[in-house]
């Protein structure tokens, strides 16, 4: 299993943290991430300065350590405080957000069920929050429409209180989803899916979304400019079995907001490959977020003789994708001929 | 082997005419085009009123309907003619833009060398269209930068009427290429992809193009309000084996640009298809151009419950895809894990 | 989730018992299953007709029913007493497999952990079984050689053991895998996979399996001659953007291997799918069991002009897949160029 | 483009040489291809030890290259001829058997016309061939029942006879397909679909089955033991986003037959790759013919505890797939998650 999030998606994404947060209010999430992000022109950016790095963490005193983890799992500090006492100040073998991430879900994976569960009640009520947003001002009711949990009314919230309900009762614990911007539709799809869960079977989901919770509130709280991750691409034509050489690609930053735009333009080489290595490499250019390449792939069958009609079925193919580690390497590649494209994660 | 082409796309598209028109000047096509659509808020659109349909064209006099389609291969009128002596009036099996471009391609596949070698020999020479261009204001250069042909200077340019001239000589007709919005690199690519050709093989190339840039001028004659065609979708989900059911999908038209905009939301049955039918369907609402499928996966995902990362590999996924044939039915699924995914033009 | 099994492969695969099922013998399961297939040349074979169909079970005495049901979940004969109590005399909802399986199982999931936990710890251990198969005779042994956990000697026993004695130390139940055929490296590889897994998780992962062979061992007792299932083809030729229409595809059926053997030959009609409709449908066809495809790609791409090299990339293709529930309908299709395919379970 | 072929399957798949092979008998040619294979257990082999390597034969004089390569191009000597013309008594340039084709095609490509048409029209008449074979003795048609021409009879065979002269007719030379062990219903589809075709588009089409037959007979003429290709392999989990590590392989080589059997068995490691690098390498090991990977994807999946139903919709997984050129890089991956797969040529 792995663990990731994009810490700095939370500013645009605000609506999320209905689901994402409960110790935070919009208005001070919003101010403290505003400023996290110093970008230059050609793509990179560094995390908050302000913010520690994993190494530099591990190397603070276990107050500072337990003082900057204790929030991770929601109102559940033993999370930290045993995890620096089992380390035994020796943290070197911590160097990488993933580390750290795995350290502290093997502390809660090996917690009592009580524990567990204790920290599942500590969640907030998703309906409590959705009275709350009913309260704002109309303007940040707008902010947050895409989810638009607050427009609720009449059969339908009566519904979702039904089954918010329902399953509290059933369970023990409130509902909760690890889904940034989530929509009104996605909520009431996931509250029925999950409802008629056994209850160890659901227990352990929902306690796979406080782990994703936690992993991405790690990492908002550090500073992944030395990390490792990169991002490569390879392109391979279908309808005629070899490397697409010489196609145009763009690659552009969709989120965090802030720091959008289109990152750079590379031109594949005699194996399909971008020229000059990865198309993002390191952390302050492989930053979290939401990622797109243009392939000009109808321009390539066009070069290449290859039938293609008028209106070429794919012509311009926009493929968009998520980068959730800043460790690990991303390997995007498409495979396509002028009737079928497909792609995944590689390696 | 099919044929298509958006004659909506022309005045967006205007560069284009360089490698696609050698009888309309940008102005008058620009202007003629500009009328032609007119489109209801919900997406439907009549293309030109002032054009016939295929059917209605084929009820006018021999004169008028070789004057119609005099142009439709290039200075070659004897294709409209030849085509309307072996009909003997009798039009009635003709009632798609496909049957008619398959009849005239037909007259033209039968045809000897030597008239053929005329039809490619007829085609301006795109050096002189480039020379052309250079001299036209800074204004229109710039609604032409995509292409980019006179933006060529120095050696590049040089080498480009080199490749120009030596395929020229080498084949003893002008270069072809039937692709709209054709940027520098692709002309480029496809020149020096083309010219080590043998003679043979080029010439059937050539002529492939020929009877693509026909059809393209066919569908901007005609008024296809009547086509038959529809467009469906379908979305399996790989991961687990089963139709996605209730996943969102936005269908959006890209181009003509006059026409682009959000068509219309959809959620996906039982069965992952479409509830109430083809997204599309008839002349109307199906016209050629470009469109894009918006796939809310992560969300469906996420109410599986099936695991996916903080910032998902793939959440929203667009999908670009074109409808060249306004008779066709296109079936363009998905199929998707919350790590790859595949389409491709079904049926 | 869905569930199923081929009782009927249960003879030729004889070492799964091992890991499927404690109650029955080598011996008495071989007997029994040896005269459970009666098939015609064609292909169709009635399932075991001493079996009653899940409509005739359900038309029978409590007594009975619990009788039959008793042994579905491992020493749990609970389970169908309550199912038979909780529907109070009315059966009639219940018309497939899948519809009393999840009876079955909905009784099960609504049960109290304790209940769970005496069900899994009532499976036998896998460590004693592996035991008593090396006391078996050579001849015995190489039927089972396949699996291969009674070859394990030395350090890779020693670490065998070690591994399930740790799992049932922290887990405090016996390691169940619902894989028929399980090699020894599968037995090993899951083993070694799902030791560190925290508590819960491990928990519901273990239910599952017992889900599993729930399923499979119900299928063995029913017979499904009346099941409404059938397989259905599509081929695609993602080189041309068309269905693959005239190609020849052979489907044979590998296991149960006492009804093994070409079923039919087929040739794809114009829109790529078989000609007179589904290639098997119902229960006396559509038996549950290995089938495989063969694709004449190769063939239908030279008749098409399509270039393929002169010993091609894609020739005969065979497509090797599963049918698990007698009630569904499986669509497995083919997406094919000279150069890629893929396929899917499709709807 | 590029052109591959199997001379040493020439024997098993003897009715191909209908349609290949105009110049050598049946008898002959088997008696010649009995002996050109010495294999090793570990499946490494040596193709026929009097047939010099492409470095050898291009230090031979020009009478001798000329007598070696004269039979190539049918009845053609002159393309021999014009090569070693050309070439100037230097070979150095020429390395692999594809250097050697594309030199011949080269030539054959710069020729007039004339000189195509008469390469073309030396070609022998399927339907001569088709009445010698029904001449054959009864056990020798029965080794040729898979093309299954000799075996057409009334209706049918009257078809294929007018429609063999229709074809001569309409251009001028015989119809000639490249496909070893075409069938009856390949031969009839290519002919049917092609004698539509405009001339000079079925010339070009007639050309490259022509440099299809050229280079499978180059193969069968020369030593590759010094060829440079590999095969290589990756899996990739599309249902968790990870390379598949520890997943058995097993190779199987399929044809030519004297050569077929296991080859090897593999394990991926943690980058779903061949531990030990390509699974073949080298001209001896990699040799043209036919493969089959098999992949044990069920107990991957099993181990690594993702759902999969009681029979596995995909468990053992067979992928077939042709080497045609000694000295490429074959790059032959599967994407796989429980309920779908692909592969394609990669690099």
């Amino acid at each position: 299993m792995k663990f990731t999030a994009s810490p700095r998606a939370f500013l645009v994404l605000a609506t999320s943290f209905v689901l994402l947060s409960s110790s935070f209010s919009v208005a001070s999430l919003g101010t403290t991430m505003a400023s996290k992000q110093s970008c230059s022109p050609a793509g990179a950016c560094s995390s908050d300065a302000n913010n520690p790095s994993v190494g530099e963490l591990m190397k603070q005193s276990s107050e500072s350590i337990v003082s900057m983890l204790g929030g991770i799992y929601e109102h559940s500090v033993w999370v930290a405080e045993t995890f620096v006492q089992q380390q035994q100040g020796t943290f070197e073998d911590i160097t990488t957000v993933s580390d750290l991430a795995a350290k502290l879900k093997e502390v809660v994976d090996s917690a009592s069920q009580e524990q567990k569960l204790a920290l599942l009640q500590a969640h907030p009520d998703l309906c409590e929050k959705v009275e709350k947003m009913k309260e704002l001002t109309v303007e940040s009711q707008q902010e947050q429409s895409k989810a638009g949990l607050q427009s609720m009314e009449g059969e339908e919230l009566a519904n979702f209180k039904a089954m918010n309900a329902a399953y509290k009762e059933k369970f023990g614990f409130p509902f909760i989803l690890a889904v940034r911007n989530a929509s009104k539709n996605t909520v009431l799809s996931a509250l029925k899916g999950r409802l008629p869960n056994p209850k160890d079977q659901e227990f352990v989901t929902a306690m796979q979304q406080v782990h994703k919770i936690a992993w991405m509130r790690l990492l908002s709280k550090l500073n992944t400019d030395d990390a490792k991750g990169f991002l490569t691409c390879h392109v391979l034509d279908t309808a005629n079995g070899i490397p697409a050489a010489n196609m145009k690609i763009v690659l552009t930053r969709l989120s965090p907001e802030e720091n959008a735009g289109v990152i750079g333009e590379f031109v594949t080489n005699e194996d399909g490959r971008l020229e000059g290595g990865p198309a993002l490499k390191g952390g302050k250019e492989f930053t979290v977020g939401t990622y797109e390449w243009t392939f000009y792939a109808g321009d390539y069958f066009a070069s290449k003789g290859t039938f293609t009609s008028g209106t070429p079925f794919l012509d311009v193919i926009p493929l968009r994708f998520g980068i959730d580690n800043p460790d690990d390497h991303y390997h995007v590649p498409l495979l396509v001929s002028p009737w079928s494209f497909s792609t995944y994660r590689g390696s």
